[in-house]
């Protein structure tokens, strides 16, 4: 099993507004996909949607200024019982954000392909939180070709 | 041992044109850190500086529009022995970029901050080879506290 990690810092943003930003529609709207809908608390499934597919999360845990993890129900056959952690840490008024999508069976390219993807999505989740303003697709940093 | 892997695709480039910016002083300062010094050829060390420190990378090997490969010979203890591979494909008129840092002891804080920050710079890489500029320290994306 592989995993892709990623920290990002979030500048004059409590835990507590991060967390919001993982646990409702309109926060994951606004960094991650404009379509998404569904329910977003513990025991819930969120669907998100992009213009080639999309995912289905299960919210496994969440825990207000501190962790949300997600488990993908479907998706991509890659993605199909891996899971998203969302740890978060209060450093001065900063925000440290861990994150791991643990779990890949193999470091296909596809993997290659999301671990880059993923960083694009955090630095929106930073933007989202610090501006005002994330890259949600269908306005999201395109990184490669076909993408 | 655990590894980063991205993945990036540079329109309207040729592998060999990705290769050159892997692979000579002037390239490399456009899109990793304008102080690169050193001998980018194999067997020859690029030191390569930041203004926290930096890195100096043995070249193992390098082939033309297919690969570079660099071994970690001085820097941060955790970097130390690891190692760097580019991976050039031509798909169509782009070139696919698979990227690898190999060979960390263990999924540390500091592999999820250099994670990140590794997609940043291909993302850079990317940018100076489709529009002519990079975004080189300390130019570069800021993505964590206090990075």
């Amino acid at each position: 099993m592989v995993d892709i990690l990623h920290r990002v810092g979030i500048a004059d943003t409590a835990p507590e507004a991060v967390h919001e930003a993982l646990t409702t529609i309109d926060g994951l709207a606004g960094w991650w996909t404009t379509d998404t809908t569904g329910d977003p608390t513990p025991g819930g499934t969120i669907a998100f949607r992009f213009p080639p597919g999309g995912f289905d999360m299960k919210v496994l845990s969440s825990q207000p200024g501190e962790e949300v993890t997600w488990e993908v129900v479907d998706g991509p056959p890659e993605w199909i019982g891996t899971t998203v952690e969302w740890r978060l840490r209060r450093d001065d008024g900063w925000t440290t954000v861990l994150f791991a999508h643990r779990g890949w069976a193999e470091p296909v390219e596809f993997m290659h392909h999301c671990s880059t993807k993923w960083a694009t999505f955090l630095l929106s989740l930073k933007s989202l939180l610090e501006t005002g303003k994330g890259s949600p697709s269908p306005h999201d940093v395109h990184i490669a070709y076909p993408d």
